[in-house]
């Protein structure tokens, strides 16, 4: 994998945070971003219920986790802000969730979800403290794997001078 | 448990069948019935995968599975046509699913949660062959139990003659 | 399947019962069998587990759950009555254990084992009220499955007398 | 916690290895160890495959895993070494296995756990590379928050020079 820059996010609004995330602004921490659909099974049974947990066992100093709600199917169903507001609460999602901005065209991909080349729900990025994309991946991972990989950057990555 | 004849089924619009099941012409076979919201995590995580495996192994000579989507909470993200036929879809639903007419006023129940006096999401509902209510249970009911109390009312209900 | 009468079993010493239990004084009720070895994973794992679910839904007026363990390998492993006897304990198995006669012979079966045509562990019996052994059945069977064949037993088979 | 130094492991027999290990030697690595019981069902159904599980994920010159066999309890089922020997054959076990050596007197707790001041089993036990124990917990540890913890120690142990 050829690490870069992670892209700026392209949300058209924020949930469950009164500041809109901002990845320049997170340097020096490192970001965890989910993206999921809500409609997607294994999101809400896998993925949503781990990132929950990831929120949970680290500091915000060292890890700050980010959902991205990326819809590219069922887009009446899960397009609109009270669909997912809905999700959030039932699911007691605790970290801020941005909607990727809608892509143009009858098969465009979400704005987030096209720049950073994901190919569904759930995807993974671990980004360093220096914002670079260290992990990329679709589907399932392992609490076991992540646990390491994240405590991986916050150790190895360089706290910014 | 007062045993009374299960009150008619007040659908809006049924999904996932060409004709509307209708409990009076189903009488000779038994009936689950699965009330269930999409957002409610319970239901998409354990009630809704429960019905499904009932219906893979029980003859529909003996047995009829029908969803009913109750929609009392969230009316937005979950209250649309699409919203339910993406759940239905993604979560591979095979039998059919009918819309709860939504009750008037401001926190009213839809029709037929509230004349069966649902409590809640998952509701599970069993009529014998005569059209009787058998069971009818808030929350998770263990496979095993469930198992057992489907074959008991599929031989023991007198079939009509 | 041919059905066939219930082999007597041949069993060295009961554990977890005072009185040894005997096929055909329980004609009239229910019984299942579940043949384990201890060390077998998913003996341990899914069907002791099952056995005790199995145990606590069902009246012992209808069903008598009995365990048997057949050992056919690992011997001086979990040959003994002390190792059966704190398995036993461990997983808190409420209903009556008997040791399978071990065969003759290097590479002999249990005698019940080999009356029964068991394949290996575990091995689930189900045996009607008349003694005629309705399911056998090498591996795993699923909870709403299981539920289902054992309340068809109860209600099918006629009480005798 | 008052970290100190691992005590040396008094271990009558080890399995699963052509060379016993050695804490000694082993400085320079992380070694984790887990002390179980094979009739211990929360060793047999999570600890054990955990074990497993971060032997495959992290690399020997990193990680060493160890497991120890600490009888306290059901002597005569769990106590032989052909017994322990069937269970990491039925389990599967990968990684060496020592036989803690019998403690003397009537409840007496074998040596190694002794001297460690296990509570019972299952107890898991992290080492960092100079040889200081770092993490000691009775009990489970969520696969998340143990991936965590091992890459820490991975990370920031200073490598002898």
């Amino acid at each position: 994998m050829s690490h870069r820059l992670a892209p700026d996010l392209h949300v058209t609004r924020w949930l469950n945070t009164d500041t809109a995330p901002d990845l320049n602004s997170l340097k020096g921490r490192v970001v965890m971003i989910l993206a999921f659909q809500m409609l997607c099974r294994g999101c809400a049974v896998q993925a949503v219920p781990q990132a929950r947990r990831v929120r949970e066992l680290f500091s915000e100093t060292d890890l700050i986790v980010l959902g991205l709600h990326t819809v590219f199917e069922h887009h009446e169903a899960q397009g609109s802000e009270a669909a997912l507001s809905a999700f959030i609460h039932e699911n007691r999602i605790g970290f801020p969730v941005g909607i990727d901005t809608p892509g143009t065209g009858p098969a465009a991909l979400p704005a987030t979800m096209n720049d950073y080349r994901m190919q569904g729900t759930p995807t993974l990025v671990l980004i360093d403290r220096e914002g670079v994309i260290q992990k990329h991946r679709f589907g399932h991972t392992e609490d076991l794997q992540l646990g390491a990989e994240i405590m991986s950057l916050i150790l190895e990555s360089p706290r910014p001078g």
